[in-house]
């Protein structure tokens, strides 16, 4: 009966023009956030620096990849791109929580031992995903958080700053626009928002970047970094640190970053999912893709992007938001850039 | 290929006498933790006490849902005992981190509606499943750690009591075991261990306490509570709150908790893992159960122990430890309460 209701779903989910790239000859598939990335919020000029920040970081995996590094190193230099840059809501850019801070999360896993390193809620770590692969390779443990990540890291060699180094204008403006709207909500008469959790503020929650690469090996990894969501509590951690549900990857299966409304990835243990529906029902990247952002996830009312990539090249990104950040790069070099459907 | 090596590794598990407890009829199915659990480490009067204790809290579990109440009221009545109780290490009576600090994490998923919560990094929660409750219900998160999760469940009117309630002088000792044992490492020559991590202490590792209930309208919960490993790195979080590592319930398929060395439930996405053979194989609780016990997880060089119950009332309590602390109920009340192999 589930399976039937999935078949339907999914049928649904392709009628409902499903937004999507499959190619194949991939070595990398990278993602700066699924949200309301529409043509009428962007100008030429605009646009331009994202197309380009997106570029510079698929150009610097690649040459990361054809310098025969492993995939955990090319993700990671993508990464250090996007992190660095304060177009993205991950490291610099970062979003504030409701309390005025940034509190970052990252994951990284490896394809070819299935070993696996995350930090969240860091404050103190300038690149998240140094952090998340510190974990990884340095300890025997899979998930750090807090100033006990931070410390971690800091001994581990990972550069530490002080909180303020993630300060933005922009994301601050965006942070006092949302802390109106919950006084706004509160007004209207919600006396308990002493206990419930500041309003979604949709047009605000995306942003996180992530990416996939498949090395000369053929080993694959995948990472995900975050600033999480504009507003959220303090202590609050998302999909993408969780191994399964915003960061996986396999050899034998695929590799994925997802970006969305990070509370429906960890309640359909998205990445995993996709992968399971590979593994176990031999579907591609593209069908399990499709199946979670089609169907899956809106079947519960959440909704985001999803970027995969298999060991023989084959990647899909989809989103069901107005637009994704997003790119590619094939085995000649070729890079390919979208913001849009 | 990597289903036909699946396929040997399961033969190979079953010969490898897998140890475990399939049964029908049943509405709830609990554990007290894997570990070194033989005979010859219990008196009769502690093994009495242990017997007490999970009978107990499946009596606890079991009154609930003869009343009428949820699945997920069930799991937390009966994980109150085990919390309460400081033969466990969940609540009162979790173990000591590195730093001698009581860190406990804890999750609850609702099969019904995929709602789940979870507290990770948490020295204030009297009983963290109540913690990981309130996440569930009473906020648009699903994970909430560190001091934020505090802060939220004192809002959300949990019970926050004062750090030293978690000390207890058994678990402070076998911290000072663990740590003369890691000097002794270090004098043999690492002189990393400023950045490595503690060693490993296998004999120390289990005890998490967790349950799955099934009510009479059907629906299926799962949750975990743990004070997470002996010697742990500060910050450290292992699978126990983690949705789809080691909690997960959906009606569809089963409910799950499973108890072990963490890391590597995280690495496998355990609990997700059964809950897709069933969904996507078609498999039973026990053939999934095994699966990840007997086959995958061991790959990876790592133990433990996982229960299983679906929506029929079919149950599988399955371990590769010395032994589990484990029980479960039928639907007329009895109660079958096991520790060693």
């Amino acid at each position: 009966m589930r399976s039937f209701l999935l078949s339907l779903l999914l049928v649904a989910g392709v009628l409902l023009q499903g937004r999507s790239q499959q190619f194949s000859g991939a070595v990398m598939v990278l993602h700066g956030g699924a949200g309301n990335i529409l043509p009428s919020e962007f100008n030429p000029a605009q646009e331009a620096t994202y197309r380009e920040a997106l570029t510079l970081a698929l150009r610097t995996g690649y040459e990361r990849l054809k310098a025969g590094a492993s995939s955990v190193e090319a993700v990671q230099a993508a990464i250090h791109v996007l992190e660095d840059n304060p177009l993205f809501n991950a490291g610099k850019g970062s979003v504030f929580t409701h309390d005025g801070k940034n509190e970052m999360d990252a994951a990284i896993m490896d394809g070819s031992t299935l070993k696996a390193g995350a930090v969240a809620d860091v404050s103190r770590i300038r690149n998240p995903i140094d952090g998340a692969i510190a974990v990884m390779q340095r300890s025997r443990h899979v998930m750090l958080v807090g100033p006990g990540a931070e410390a971690f890291a800091g001994k581990a060699g990972v550069t530490l700053v002080d909180p303020s180094y993630f300060f933005t204008e922009k994301r601050w403006q965006e942070l006092q626009r949302a802390l109106a709207r919950d006084s706004l909500d509160a007004l209207k008469g919600d006396s308990s928002s002493a206990v419930l959790p500041p309003v979604e503020h949709p047009e605000l929650m995306f942003g996180t970047v992530g990416a996939v690469a498949l090395d000369q090996q053929g080993h694959l990894a995948a990472g995900t970094s975050t600033g999480g969501i504009t507003d959220k509590m303090n202590g609050r951690v998302g999909d993408s640190p969780i191994i399964g549900a915003g960061t996986y990857a396999d050899d034998a299966t695929c590799g994925i970053s997802c970006t969305g409304w990070g509370e429906y990835f960890m309640r359909t243990v998205a990445a995993k999912t996709a992968a399971d529906l590979i593994r176990f029902k031999g579907w591609t990247v593209g069908q399990a893709g499709h199946a979670l952002i089609d169907s899956i996830i809106p079947a519960l009312g959440g909704d985001g992007g999803m970027i995969l990539l298999d060991a023989r090249g084959n990647g899909c990104l989809v989103f069901d938001t107005p637009g994704m950040f997003r790119g590619w790069v094939s085995r000649d070099g070729k890079i390919s850039v979208l913001m849009y459907r």
